[in-house]
């Protein structure tokens, strides 16, 4: 539809049917089958038919029969035919789930990632959904908060290249493409990732700077890429809930990031300013919302109730709300809904696409490419032998994730499915219930892992433990897995332990016992196969972690790019007046970049074209790979700088490119770099985006922590 | 000296001196006997005896003869014969130790602190002491710090209280009397309470209205009781070191505040502006540090080794040196050492005061104070039988706490020499050494509480534990003494836990095995007497906690101000949607402004004046406090208020007010308060310190958590 067009429509428009475009209500209020759509909220909503007749678009609602069914009659009693968008959660897939994106994110791949949500579109949009609320850029340096599982890690650049694939994965081209394409939804606006004390929905407090800094970068990169949409945050920033939140909604998203999309609140975030203490009553919570900028109000009825009585009583201006409803309708247009409501819904493509194998191949190489490889103590890949495949995990199909809302658990792929396309020569045994404790599960497993030549442990936290409302003040494996750990370690043969989890956990001791340790994440599908194409050296494992796994709760936060303190404590000393804890060291276990491959990769001759960098101008660096093994593999070569003086403190480090690069067994490859001046820049005392002049180290190596060095410096 | 002599005397300083006075350094480079004073920071500093003999201040020296000969000798060769100031870290006592201040805290007595400084500042003054690095008023919130103990917690409202009541305690109505006032020196400037991860000297990161409704107002109320020195905290605030932070220094504090006293950095905080990476070297640092008005340079020599240069280069302005210089001849001059460069240092009053009976008695009294009695389960006060008396805390006079660096230890009075003053009837057994298990010392303490009727076990952490540099990754008591515990628990006698510890500790354990606790903290010099008479019930235990004890370290910070958040958890709910830990509850173990009484307290009637307030008027708040117990004892009587709405988020309460009460047995009494508008203010979006209209919740009580309430509106 023209954009005159769309315009004049909305002129013809009533009140109430412009505030019905900007009220989101979950499926099951539509159904008339009321089968409930997965629940991603609390779930005591009542509303009216008349708000389901008015309203502009559903939450949650898949399949295409039920979303055309739902359009239709939607339309039918429709004065101005309208149609309904249908939102939804296709986070790490919809039917063929790939890994948590935290999982995603340790592939270090947006290439992969782009694939990945290209199915994820294909999917969804056949099953009639138009918007997905994805990707969720939320920097994370705490693994407490049970939503690290959803965010790419704890670094502002990777997340910006994983936020700039997600948008061209979910949106290609041209939304419209076939009704093949979903409109993005970058959340959550902003600062959610540091939740006070990891605990879901409290507040966050941050310094402008550091929002600046960490924050914002990747919610920019995604609207760069021409994400559609924006969803708010449920946490306060300075103090103000991020749906009632003028300065970040007004002046940085809208005028700064210049946003001229659709930007809803999170579930039930706009009646939330209630409890928050902002607002005394719907009324009032509407009014902020509005004057934030918030166009959609998802799952309360805060708009609905009070914009007309705001309206009359002139505090809020008719052009407000027409302003949040033509974004909306240019929403729809934009997917071509005008032209065709039922878009990409259709139960032929649904047969054709939903799990189909080209699409669980991808799911299998993202899933390869995920798992990062903690230990191998010499005992991987596996050699032949009997394998004991012991563990809650072992045969478990609860590895798509806490988000997988579309993704069926009977579809998944386990372990020990996996194992045996490889090899009958193994034994299985539960060994222990996921928390509990089993005296026979744990004799069985004792008597298994006897008589095998390697232990293969499958460990984990459930899918519940992490994701939204699933904060943990602890992060370590449940206490019953470990003394199932405990009591195999005892038999003295070699034990893998293959992890399944949402979040950094504290693997002190799983490090001290374990020969081997897998990480594998909730690797979604088909994961038991490519963990076991992994174990068996079928893959090579290449990923490397974006999230610091910390010793203990009580280290965190702990990430890499920290600051340097006026006093850093010295290696190796233990002397008391240094940055440091008296009974953990500062270094977390496994640091942010590090991930072990059977290939034994060697750096060697970084060099620089020049060492100094002149404004307009760049510096070429080199640094030769040598993989010194047997095994053909990719390598994750990263490239930190850093700032040595700053008008304001600068990170020890921060990543600022880094390529993924395959170099066959006994080879070598040369790999480059370019450093220019805007990779350089940082906000100064007042907040000022541009470079100083002065001495920077560029820093290159196999992960935040094992790195070459050179100086170079900025005329 | 008259304000014009003290100008002509500057007038005619050379660079040299004048540079000088800006210097200061450990006691020991001045002292001929080479005896180290205690050592509060890095030790490797390299200082020329020109250095010495320029310089305008000593640091941590102490005794009346020795620093009269330093003095002596010093202006023998001074050819300005301006006398030095001698500043020394004088915290909770000289040599007549009194509770860390986070145990004075619990008292919630100011006029005690009050009382306890003005003891400091005479002992203090006698050995020759002109100014002390007191009071620390950093508002915390993390255990994890060492520093904690230092606080006296985690409230903006009483840090405040504290703040006056120890400046007015150290300086008196005039800082000259008697030369037995010292000066007070309000740190850390600010905001180093908030150390990422509990981590000490780590980067602070907050908003600035989190600043200033909570970290500055202390600073505040200090400078308002006319604190003479200011000091720089360690930290970074918005990324910039407070040592180098001009809009911190020059902006807040010099013009916001209006402080024209003297600046001083903490230890070696200039020169690691270097490390922080904010400047290149010692010249950049010296001129970030003038810029942000630092007058005196403590133990590091970027001053002395660039001043000269940058001035000469006309980086750094005459009058800006001037400037600084001015403040500590003002200082000195208000001190009176112009008139007398040895002031109240005396052999004999060193005599006369240090660990005088009066000042001992003070310092028992505020022992008995502060301690927080924790559970009881009908076991206290002892009622005579058997006592077996068992722990590495039993008879162990580590209970200075760490910064009582004057006090005497072999002065200590142990628990176990203050039980002997109440009965014959115990028997003494170690358990097990502070850190490691011991079979011997078990099997005896095993022996020993088998024949009593009641054990008492003093845990703890030693003084080693907490402290400046002493941050931990996890808060529990050793392992050992919770296995001592663990073995005594089996014999099936109750078990009162007396606790001796610089920081909140997680007591999940010690609460579910221990039939009483007593928390004393560090209780200084005559804390085993203190005790004794609690747990016999000579006195009545009245403290109440002002940092809140976490059930866990993962649940850090836990703090009672908090706020409501958008999904506040319903109490009892389980629901997923909620904010709130999985694994662990939302509170706390022992809330803020908890502690227990022999006494039974029980508040009725809580009644206002009016339920509308009028700007300009006030509201009367009365509760009927009754005691309905036999025993006669104080209590601490709480006021809170809850702003409902505001334009940005208000904490779920505040303190407001409080009085402490004493009660006789089975009386009542009527405690009465009063609010007004000024205790409604806080600051809005745009930073401005103004109230609202609207509801109010008050809350009289007990804890922050066992409350009256009743709303009132403020017009």
């Amino acid at each position: 539809m023209e954009q005159q067009k769309l315009e004049k429509l909305l002129s013809k428009m009533t009140l109430d049917e412009k505030i019905g475009q900007l009220m989101q209500f979950a499926g099951h209020f539509y159904a008339t089958n009321n089968n409930k759509d997965p629940v991603t909220g609390p779930d005591d909503l009542q509303v009216s038919s008349k708000s389901i007749n008015y309203s502009g678009s559903v939450l949650g609602s898949a399949g295409a029969e039920r979303n055309k069914e739902i359009q239709e009659r939607y339309l039918a009693q429709s004065r101005m035919k309208i149609p309904l968008l249908f939102m939804a959660d296709v986070i790490n897939g919809f039917r063929t789930i790939f890994p948590i994106p935290l999982g995603l994110g340790a592939s270090w791949d947006p290439m992969l990632v782009e694939r990945a949500q290209t199915i994820s579109a294909k999917e969804a949009s056949s099953a009639g959904i138009h918007v997905t609320f994805a990707p969720m850029v939320d920097l994370v340096r705490d693994p407490r908060w049970g939503r690290v599982m959803e965010s790419p890690g704890e670094d502002s650049f990777l997340n910006q290249e994983f936020a700039k694939a997600s948008v061209r994965g979910f949106q290609g081209e041209n939304l419209q493409a076939d009704g093949e394409r979903v409109a993005a939804c970058v959340k959550h606006f902003v600062g959610y990732g540091a939740v006070e004390g990891g605990r879901d929905y409290n507040k966050v407090d941050l310094s402008e700077r550091e929002l600046r800094e960490n924050y914002l970068p990747a919610f920019q990169a995604a609207l760069e890429a021409g994400c559609e949409l924006v969803m708010t945050a449920f946490n306060t920033i300075d103090s103000i809930p991020a749906s009632g939140n003028q300065k970040l909604m007004r002046e940085i998203l809208r005028k700064e990031f210049d946003f001229d999309g659709v930007l809803i609140s999170d579930y039930g975030a706009v009646e939330e300013l209630i409890p928050h203490g902002v607002a005394a009553d719907q009324k009032e919570a509407a009014r902020k919302a509005m004057y934030a900028g918030v166009d959609i109000e998802m799952m309360s009825l805060c708009y609905e109730n009070s914009l007309k009585e705001l309206i009359g009583e002139g505090k809020v201006s008719v052009d407000l709300l027409d302003e949040a409803v033509l974004r909306i309708l240019n929403l729809k247009n934009k997917l071509g809904l005008f032209e065709n409501p039922y878009r990409g819904a259709s139960i032929q493509k649904q047969n054709k696409y939903l799990f189909c194998p080209e699409h669980k191949e991808v799911a299998q190489e993202a899933a390869e490419k995920s798992c990062v490889l903690l230990k191998n103590n010499d005992v991987l890949p596996l050699r032949g032998g009997k394998i004991a495949l012991i563990g809650p995990y072992a045969d478990n199909p609860d590895i798509l994730g806490e988000w997988s809302i579309f993704g069926k658990k009977e579809e998944a792929v386990t372990l020990k499915a996996g194992i045996a396309k490889h090899t009958s020569d193994y034994t299985y045994a539960l060994g222990c219930p996921m928390y509990d404790r089993q005296e026979t599960a744990l004799t069985e497993a004792v008597n298994v892992a006897r008589e095998s030549t390697h232990i293969i442990l499958a460990l984990g936290e459930g899918s519940d433990r992490s994701g939204e409302g699933r904060s943990r003040s602890s992060i370590t494996l449940p206490e019953n897995q470990l003394e199932l750990l405990r009591e195999l370690k005892q038999i003295g043969k070699p034990i893998t332990v293959v992890l399944f989890n949402g979040r950094p956990l504290d693997l002190m001791e799983v490090a001290e016992l374990a020969d081997g340790i897998l990480e594998a994440w909730h690797p979604g599908s088909v994961g038991g196969t490519a963990i076991a194409n992994l174990l068996f050296g079928k893959a090579n494992p290449s990923g490397k972690l974006t999230m610091s796994f910390p010793r203990t709760t009580g280290q965190i936060p702990v990430y890499y790019n920290a600051y340097n303190t006026g006093r850093p404590l010295p290696e190796g000393s233990t002397e008391r007046f240094y940055s440091r804890y008296i009974d953990t060291p500062n270094e977390p276990l496994y640091p942010f970049g590090f991930g072990l491959s059977y290939a034994d990769f060697q750096y060697e001759s970084l060099q620089l074209s020049a060492n100094e960098l002149k404004p307009g101008g760049s510096i070429d660096v080199q640094v030769l790979v040598k993989n010194q093994s047997d095994y053909s593999g990719e390598e994750i070569v990263q490239l930190y700088i850093r700032d040595l003086v700053g008008e304001v403190v600068r990170p020890v480090k921060e990543l600022k490119a880094f390529q993924k690069v395959f170099i066959p067994a006994n080879e070598s490859k040369l790999v480059s770099f370019s450093i220019t001046e805007e990779m350089l820049r940082y906000h100064h005392a007042n907040l000022e985006f541009k470079s100083d002049p002065g001495e920077f180290k560029v820093l290159v190596g196999s992960s935040s922590t094992d790195l070459l060095s050179q100086s170079f410096y900025l005329k």
